[in-house]
């Protein structure tokens, strides 16, 4: 008979409109199997959280209060931007998280993040073992980029997804209607470092009637063709819309939006590739423009998630927990598509030791070959994830959002410096 | 008994999530009266269709097509920024006006815009008199900015009200999550011109337990005090959310976001506070920040219309009818409000002659006394305008919108050169 253990639930980095719908996922099929998982501690503020055994006593929250989770964006018990070092260069830190679990009896660790996550997530494991602490650490997946391999898709890019398609059509239509004596082109910035995910669902448009340029970070910019288009464009139907990634640069990697300062994983930090784009066709054609940047917007934009994305962020969180219970280790559940249309789809698991620092790009053949647009292979790919809405309830005229009472849980352990 | 004569619509302006909603109200309304209007014709690209005698026949478009106006953003007949002179400087195209209103029996015109348009629909009033061709000139307002005279609120600003209020309260629990490690600072930049009715909307926010500061554009940009502001917030609770309008500016008049281009009507183009109040925020405190510019988004968002807003809309396009029916001119329907809780409100009506080119600013008894903030009495305004939702249908993960057929009328003049 398996040991009574507490569990740990941290989430990690950025965080999505459908994050907490897995942490809710993970809690409350933890509360249904009290007999095999005692108490869920969360990490106030992700992984340092547990470094600073700073841990949030999830038992306190009412059941009314878990299950609001499902439809509250962002991190319910903060995140962190903190990537663990590796275990050469700062084995005190997996040690010091190990040390806070065998302090409070936990013996479940699900961490809620991207890559960097996983890979810290997989490290954990590994230690644990070599520390002769057993440790049972699944990754759960979260990453508005879609970009982590084996699983077909990644909680949070669904909505964002969804938020990005519907507000660059609704975009879309104010310019078609301006176009006559103003606006002819409009810029909206979307995010994805990497991988032009995001962007692409800006591409959905295109089946709408919509003209549409689509600017991935996997292509690299060429003015004179991306001009070319647009002018192409604004003479055909009179307008245009750009959907540029935050990630598009130039050939030799210089980010169109490059602002010179970097996050603490060390990646650029981003914004503002729209105002460049759009002053370009300005110069160029001299077209009115308008543009926007959507930024936080659009992975925190809850009040139009798709339901597709928030029912996958919860059934992994169960999976997670019910992958724990059944004795796995190092793993992490995943989205294993089985049909396009109808959509259909299976909760698989993956190694850790295949996801941990691997990124996942658009396929070649998700792009058009003009490299300004997607394939129908790739709507076909889209399409399901965006699928149905999921409204959060409202009361005056704003949504009914989770704020927990996040009530800490004793300290055993002597205070721990973070370098 | 009334002559049967034909009537004239037409879109002016920035559209809005629910300028269409009007659009509705109107040829719904003067469909179930065909016994006194006969067709309504809708000016191509606003009041451009009349001058050039481009009109779109309504009565081609179904009753299921005109129905899902009402839940469609934009202009679907298309809109103009295009000013008419005053009647000495270019009477030529008043008369044009009048000219094409005769040829095709048009008796009604009804003209669904700002204060500009206000002031363009009470001069084909006065002119028709003079020129001893009757016209009755109804003008419907709309204007997401809010401000025109003696109207209480102006449809089209309670739906970008909901979306600033929501897209402010959702974006602040992303900061709030990230802010131990990551963003401190959000910063929001929203549409308002003169008037900042919609960054007040961002105010709403407060009562959510989120830490805000508003930017104005009645109140002078004091740096110094703003920095404190943020600098006092982000200590207190760790981060903060800036929603900075568009038409915020210095003592000298100098916006924050100058461009330095100006559209059709000379008003100078505005964009970028955002990057600008964030960058000021990481110079003198350090904070990591994070920014986001709305713009079309705000305004198209008609996937979290205020239902309110949708409903008052289509109230005044159908009271643009029956006020024309009545017998009446040279007005614009109003809602005049009753209580504010509950909230009640009637339809009446003002003269064109108080309402043209008077802007209505932010009473300073809204704005709290250090001029970062809303009073109660702002609040107790705001918050019926962001009642209710009024989602539209969706297909395939979008919403269904109507793209109209839009088939013109036959011209009967010779053709007239735009100057």
């Amino acid at each position: 008979m398996m040991t009574r253990k507490n569990a740990f639930y941290a989430q990690s980095g950025g965080v999505t409109a459908v994050i907490n719908a897995s942490a809710c996922g993970v809690i409350q099929t933890a509360r249904a199997h009290r007999d095999k998982i005692g108490k869920v501690y969360a990490g106030r503020n992700g992984i340092i959280g547990a470094l600073t055994e700073d841990l949030i006593d999830t038992t306190r929250e009412s059941a009314a209060a878990i299950a609001l989770l499902r439809s509250t964006p962002s991190g319910a018990f903060g995140s962190a931007r903190f990537k663990l070092k590796s275990l050469e260069a700062n084995k005190r830190e997996y040690e010091r998280l190990i040390e806070v679990f065998q302090a409070h009896d936990i013996g479940y660790f699900f961490y809620n993040g991207g890559g960097d996550s996983a890979d810290t997530c997989y490290k954990v494991s590994q230690l644990s073992q070599a520390m002769g602490y057993p440790i049972q650490a699944i990754h759960v997946p979260k990453t508005v980029d879609n970009d982590l391999p084996i699983t077909d898709c990644c909680p949070g890019f669904g909505s964002v997804a969804k938020y990005v398609a519907v507000s660059a059509l609704e975009a879309s239509f104010d310019v078609r209607s301006m176009a006559k004596t103003s606006t002819k082109v409009f810029v909206l910035e979307v995010m994805g470092r990497h991988a032009g995910w995001i962007a692409a669902a800006g591409g959905l448009v295109q089946d709408h009637g919509i003209p549409v340029v689509v600017l991935f970070p996997e292509i690299e910019f060429d003015q004179a063709r991306f001009i070319a288009r647009v002018d192409a464009l604004v003479k055909a139907h009179g307008y245009c819309t750009v959907v540029v990634s935050e990630g598009c640069h130039y050939p030799d990697g210089k980010f169109l939006a490059e602002q010179g300062t970097r996050d603490a994983f060390g990646h650029a930090q981003l914004g503002g590739a729209a105002p460049v784009v759009a002053d370009m066709v300005k110069q160029a054609l001299g077209h009115k423009f308008h543009w926007a940047v959507a930024d936080y917007l659009q992975r925190a934009a809850r009040h139009i998630a798709s339901r597709t994305d928030v029912k996958q962020a919860y059934e992994l969180g169960k999976a997670a927990v019910q992958l724990a219970l059944k004795g796995h280790n190092a793993v992490m559940p995943t989205i294993d598509r089985v049909s396009d249309a109808p959509y259909k789809y299976k909760i698989g698991m993956a190694p850790l030791a295949k996801v941990a620092n691997v990124e996942k790009f658009m396929p070649r053949n998700f792009i058009t070959e003009d490299g300004f647009g997607i394939t129908e292979r790739c709507k076909r790919y889209l399409m399901p994830l965006i699928q149905g809405e999921d409204y959060p309830k409202y009361r005056n005229g704003l949504p009914v959002y989770a704020t927990l009472k996040n009530l800490p849980v004793a300290r055993k352990l002597a205070p721990f410096e973070l370098k």
